[in-house]
């Protein structure tokens, strides 16, 4: 039984994943970690919850909390890991991060973006980016493992293979994402009241989102050279899901009978299934049919796919996701699947939940 | 290994009974009933279910079906299954129907209510009201399981230990419930669109819903003389959840030291407690807490609770439950494994999914 | 041209009260008081605004602003009004009050529910309920008027009638009533956040909310004995409305034929006519029509109706209205209008927003 | 007084249309046209306008309708104008069509995208484009005017000013719009229904919406070279609103002092403010703040803004407005206004609603 601990355990991804892990055939919490609710009943925080966890809110204290679990999510505010992780508790405990501390390498790149100062660089290039789809092998001997950002696992996962592959000129790559009100977090801001989400749709953090070197980093490492992107974030009036649309243009490519010219349907479909044909949470769907948050909601699925436009010589990317499961707690669970050899689907393979 | 026919499995309903089934270790389902998408693959139709159902739809064959299955779900309009069920179907397969065909003993009182002839009384008799914490020994050897309606499972369980305790006046109850759209079926009709739902709220079917007589019918047994209710339902834009706030009286008890008076709230909990102390799928809140549809959205717990009022000699109860699940699909599984021997709560012990 | 000054212009109320004068033909709003955004813009709070307000949010000094305008609206948290408010101050400007401070006559009442000190009970004797329907004449020469709460103005037309005409056994009374979250105000609370109130309902203050005492004091002064009811209010995942569902025991009248019984359909309809059918902003609903808030929103119109069971004997009524219009803003205009000899339509009557 | 006949009026534009059209001071409606519900009362259809409008439905006889009023507003399916408009009619009556059927020039454009046959071509050319901020003086004079589609308003009015001034290069831009479902109409569809639209959000109609070629034509009008794009369209669980966001390069321009570079935001908004400047109904929005569907909601407003990057040379552009005014029946009672010399804000200059 692998015995884990969350810290930061009242945020929503936090809930989450107490949700996922309770119905993880191999894995219990120990350690309920919630600095706002030291004391309180977890249950009383969350009442979903109630009669399923009996358990009080601890402190935040990762050197104790590392002498009893074998595994520490931190689902933490940026800069709080950073500034308390140390050699002894990696060599203690696996971590899964999933705020954003150890996810870019160069830490200018990261201090510039999160204007804060990284406290701890010297375990930046031991990190493992955890998208398990794309590190697999890497994830499996991590010590610590940085969660991907919502938005990025979906737009990185819905372009990765067309990248890879070449078939698109990344210099035109533009990324339209859409958002669930949950990936906001749960602090009481006027912004995300009901009243001003609801019946409403933003651009936010326009040219500035954080998530934007996240992506273009691992998009570089799939295309092999430097990849910036124009990516922009919107807020839609609803809990969960994340939808991102895509914009490129095709490359020429090198066609079976030697001509050159747009790649056609089937070969970008070939690459997508290149990738992704054995992976248990991406579903690449049927031609025509457009990804829905709804459809993959509770889940730990991505959807994707594909339209060609022959008129303007761009390819259009869908991706979509549940912004807690495969954005954060699902993906964080599928991480800690893969560092304790247990099969990658566990805790983690049900149906979405629909309507 | 249960094997499970579902006619009507492209409902909403009958959806969420393919999802629920799908984590069922020990069932898996033969037959996708859908008159409306014959041929069509299932997961063209929900497309959450996606890589996970690779089934096409059949047509609703009840006689063919009942060589097929141990037992069959029928998630059907009312009328369907009074007019296809067979005493040799009954000997060669169990069967929960979702619809409201057997919920009634009283033919007459179902006619007038449905405004639809009976077309099998005969079998009214035998059949099981499946209210599984109310009924569960007689579930167990059942053939035919009336599977109750939504509103009846929300607004009976949360009034039934007072009224069975003869804590409240019964003359004097009112239940106001509320439910989430996806109660009024996947039909293309206009006042169900997103547009009419959304930013509304509004009562419907006052004075003649047709749970009303089914609430009553359970509430009188009960208490043991005839109980007659104002049920009024109203249409809330979500997509799931039920709320029932009930009204009534209180009557005097006696109490310990031999004086009359209304009940204190001690024993009014006492009274749920008796009841439900050991059920796990109700869920009794600490006091003070008012139940939230949400935190139940999509599993098969029903919340409840109650507050007294000195000044009015009233107490008023409230219970929550998703109707898809406890209110129609939960319940039905639960009433499978009643059927079948299997852990009562197996499938359907799984935390709701917040937010 | 009416001056107009606004302490609390930046709470939802405020808003709105800003969004109506704006549309009225002799009202010209001087003072945007707001002790949060002092000196900002008015239009960076309420974007909405943009280019429609130039001016900059103010401090909320009443004497000061008493001598600048002909009226002030008070849309402030309980007691501030009865804090500030002096003999002097009344003497020159009238105050249409939208907190609770002068709406309930006996001051240990208030002083009970609202768990603070009444700092001007002098001035309680003379404020005017301003329920416009009811206390018309009233109002037109006051100096203080108390714009009554959202709940209450809905809770209150809805049963007015019957209640003044002794068809109802009051002591029956249940008040089941439904708001969107706008009522909860612009403050930055967890549990109003986007994903704590979308796809969720949920009672709340049962048996204790504040609008109960002044439900029950109005209704007493129309059944000419006291009323004391159970109001349970209601969450409800939309931004504007409340609809309420009142329940209660008809009692035997006198009929023409000299005869006792139940009242009539035609009698219960006629007994609304009586009071409102001269009335611009309440609207009796075609038999078996139900009101739907989405019908009155934005506009200030109250949209009533009833049913009957004749199983019961008792009479269901329902009553629709949006809080911020005919529930605060709209109402307090509408009490303007009638202070200054103004058509009592003027600025309010346009169309509901429909979807 | 302007008399006005609708046919369609019991779509959402229609009813929209009605809602403006009772708030004119210099307008009525004479005809209430409605295939779905000839001779019923418009109020039952749409029960906000209860005691607003007592008219019934008629059927669409566009011919005798134009004997009757001074101006005829079609919000009908695609084709319906097409198959009746005749000379005779044209000389007898303006017409504003909401439809598309004369928004573009080039009739095999038309039928290419919409799938059927233009049944009356002949009057395309005097059609003038009703896109009241670039056209305003050809619809002065105008016997016919094609009021733009809701996606296509916001889309240009977006870019119209860097697209004139040749800012940005028209080959890399790339429309990524979203909608409320209202913009979905009326219709009973399974896909609109409040189940399937609420927490689930997608693109549709990805690189074949019928906007896209109007938008093409405008926005080539505008460069004075022919532009393609990639639009866009998502649909978005809430009623009313358009967003669009849209993905440009810059081009170089010449600077003041002679040199040559990307254009500085100063020089950017210096050009809206050089065709918007004075406009009445577009906002642009103050620097950095985003446009949100929520400031615009039930106003004729479009707010606009941009941000640039330098990382990726790339201008990005948003645009909010609420597609059933400005990009529907707001402009058409606009366009009338300049038909009839009337001011052109009369009855359309009111706050949005908020919240």
């Amino acid at each position: 039984m692998i015995k884990a601990g969350i810290i930061g355990a009242t945020g929503y991804a936090g809930g989450e994943l107490v949700r996922l892990l309770l119905g993880h055939r191999n894995a219990e919490i120990k350690w309920f970690g919630s600095r706002s609710y030291i004391d309180r009943k977890y249950a009383d925080v969350y009442r979903n919850m109630f009669c399923l966890v009996e358990d009080k809110c601890l402190d935040d204290n990762l050197k104790e909390l590392a002498g009893q679990v074998d595994v520490i999510f931190t689902a933490t505010p940026q800069g709080y890991l950073a500034s308390v992780l140390t050699e002894d508790i990696l060599n203690r405990v696996k971590i899964i991060d999933l705020s954003a501390d150890y996810r870019i390498k160069d830490v200018s790149v990261y201090e510039k973006w999160y204007q804060i100062e990284h406290k701890s660089p010297q375990f930046l290039e031991e990190a493992v980016y955890g998208l398990c789809e794309i590190n697999r092998d890497d994830i499996k001997g991590a010590r610590l493992v940085a969660n991907p950002g919502c938005y990025t696992t979906c737009s990185i996962l819905t372009a990765y293979p067309l990248v890879k592959e070449g078939l698109i000129d990344t210099d035109t790559l533009v990324i339209d994402a859409k958002s669930g009100t949950s990936g906001a977090g749960r602090g009481a801001k006027t912004v995300n009241l009901f009243c001003e989400v609801n019946e409403n749709m933003k651009a936010y953090g326009v040219t500035e989102h954080r998530h934007t070197p996240e992506i273009e980093e691992q998009l570089s490492y799939a295309a092999g050279r430097e990849v910036l992107v124009n990516f922009t974030p919107h807020l839609v009036p609803m809990n969960r899901g994340i939808l991102v649309t895509e914009y490129a243009k095709l490359r020429e490519v090198q066609r079976e009978d030697g001509t050159w010219g747009l790649p056609s349907d089937e070969r970008i479909r070939a690459a997508y299934e290149k990738y992704y044909a054995k992976e248990a949470f991406i579903r690449i769907l049927d031609q025509g049919v457009c990804p829905e948050t709804k459809w993959v909601e509770g889940s730990n699925f991505v959807d994707v796919n594909f339209k060609t436009d022959a008129r303007t010589g761009r390819v259009i990317l869908m991706g979509a996701l549940d912004n807690l499961v495969k954005g954060a707690a699902g993906q964080a669970v599928q991480n800690m699947n893969l560092l304790f050899g247990e099969p990658e689907t566990e805790g983690l393979f049900f149906a979405p939940l629909f309507p």
